[in-house]
């Protein structure tokens, strides 16, 4: 059998598995193909950053993108001591999260040093002799030795939607719980097809390596032979800027506004630990819950010191349909080390039950 | 009305709450009365401890008890330069975990410098001019400057028993899900009174702040003439001693035995972030499960750098009834700064499934 690499031949199969995960978005703007602009979708783009990094000596970077990847590589860079500005078309960073709580996030980047532009879209480049000088948005030139283009990623379905394997209305492949896409025989996993959102009940896609790594043990058992199910997601993610973590499970506001539901909603502040002991660091918490029913349908964590692996509390009750009156008396853990008396998840259960 | 301390007066009610809290146990041994044995009771008597210590230079202390209180109070005897025993009648440390996890603890106070003695039961004390001396067990006398006595708490039922408040089969004052006893406008919140455990289905007694908080809030509420309901409780508790931090919810193996029921269970061991990420620290997490149904019985966490409070997962798994299998598939974050791929609960929960 030929398998060597640029070569192209024909394999019988009986299951087929498509795991063709995402591509970063590559916006088609002026300048876009020259040296400096860095895109991440392998490990090797990666290293090919960080070696560049090392030989090139960067003073100014601009980021284009505030979600995960535009956040961790704003400190990745600080750290090396870079300039860094970060350019986000959005009126806030981390768009998966509400905007007063985005703006916290944003709070955090500004103090650390980064220079923020948001509602500034990406207009192109500013070459020379094919390396890139500046980022163009619709309002400045900012300089720059190296750019981060962190705008997302798209589901990687050209095999599939070239094969005739139908997609889904998100974009991505479509699957049921088994991972088998409607073509006998074919199954697909990970970022390249969709998953099932168990509070809006919906088809949902999100490249999350947790999701990918579920389904394609899912997808593995049923191809094997095998049963299992995946039965989706609750919209889980976490990352953290410098010391302040960062946590969102569930619906956020604009989601619940374009489901037509109604929904009552919370902010509540305090402490990730007793606020006597050694390093008690701030916690906002913020909870969403359907009107009339009370059920939780999202939580968003900011804060410092343990704050945000809290958001498991809220994903697990989000799995198990759990109302915010039944939240109030789970059983959570408490020692001063750990948490005040009444987690800072709870609180916001107290206060948002009042009101749905 | 006269309310002047000492005296006694007669006080007419329309609702009357019982909150009368836990009494330490007080083992009537031969020398218990001597100066220089502590109980924990109120703040009082734990300023009185760091009275003791600032003002007498205690050089050895031996503490009675191996729980959470026994735990604490090693750490901070230790962190006063204090040379530290601790004798346990049971054969491990922390007896609401199960004995291999336990022996996890054992090794930590042991490598801190605490000197363990399990398995010999407190017999009395050796007193010299009304000051304890030594602390005597079935096999040896160990100085003492200082005793605590940490070997747990009961239902202080005093009151209620005389007024024929009538007790449950815990011992402790039974009360229903709004907190009222069997006596009409009686009701019981806090230590003095049963829970209802959720995974075993019977009454239950356990004397931690963050259940009695939760009652009074209940009971607070019915007593004004709302409505308001605790369901219960699943047992969790988490502690830390120095850097090992310690957690456990359900039931363990022997609450299960107790039982008649069957049950499988796991124990694995992961790192509390990704491999890679700086400050990874072991975590070993214990899962029980139901033989057939696969229904979580408990789970038990001890390990470093943020182990602990994943036992709040559990927690929320317990109260919402999920099986190990459906645990295997929610939605959990991740980030490299926070955990593996797959969070080490869900390791367990997938090792455990296929053996129900």
């Amino acid at each position: 059998m030929e398998t060597a690499k640029g070569k192209t031949w024909w394999e019988p199969f009986d299951q087929l598995l498509i795991a063709t995960g995402a591509n970063p978005i590559y916006p088609q703007v002026p300048g876009i193909d020259a040296a400096g602009i860095h895109t991440f979708s392998t490990l090797q783009s990666g290293i090919e950053v960080r070696r560049s990094v090392d030989e090139r000596k960067p003073h100014t970077a601009v980021i284009v993108g505030g979600g995960y990847i535009g956040l961790e590589m704003a400190e990745a860079l600080l750290l090396r001591g870079l300039d860094v500005s970060l350019i986000e078309m959005a009126p806030q960073v981390m768009n998966t999260l509400d905007r007063e709580m985005g703006s916290i996030v944003a709070e955090s980047l500004r103090h650390a040093g980064v220079h923020l532009y948001l509602e500034e879209p990406l207009e192109g480049f500013e070459v020379s002799d094919g390396r890139v000088q500046a980022v163009v948005t619709n309002r400045r030139a900012l300089p720059a030795d190296l750019v981060i283009l962190a705008i997302g990623v798209r589901p990687n379905v050209a095999l599939a939607s070239e094969a005739g394997v139908p997609l889904g209305e998100t974009g991505a492949i479509k699957v049921n719980e088994r991972m088998q896409t409607p073509v006998a025989g074919v199954w697909a996993a990970g970022d390249c097809c969709e998953s099932f959102h168990l509070v809006s009940r919906r088809p949902f896609w999100v490249a999350l390596g947790t999701v990918a790594n579920k389904q394609g043990r899912v997808a593995g058992i049923n191809v094997g032979g095998g049963y299992a199910t995946f039965p989706g997601v609750v919209g889980t993610a976490i990352t953290k800027f410098r010391d302040l973590e960062i946590a969102r499970t569930g619906l956020q506001e604009k989601e619940i506004q374009q489901l037509g539901w109604e929904y009552e909603s919370v902010r509540i502040e305090s402490r990730t630990r007793a606020h006597y002991y050694p390093d008690a660091g701030p916690i906002t918490v913020k909870l969403l819950a359907e009107k009339g029913s009370g059920r939780l349908l999202g939580g968003q964590i900011v804060g410092k010191n343990g704050a945000a692996k809290r958001i498991d509390v809220l994903a697990v009750a989000l799995h198990a349909g759990l109302t915010v009156d039944e939240l109030i008396n789970v059983d959570l853990s408490y020692a001063p080390p750990y948490s005040p008396v009444w987690d800072a998840v709870q609180i916001a259960a107290r206060q948002v039950a009042k009101k749905v």
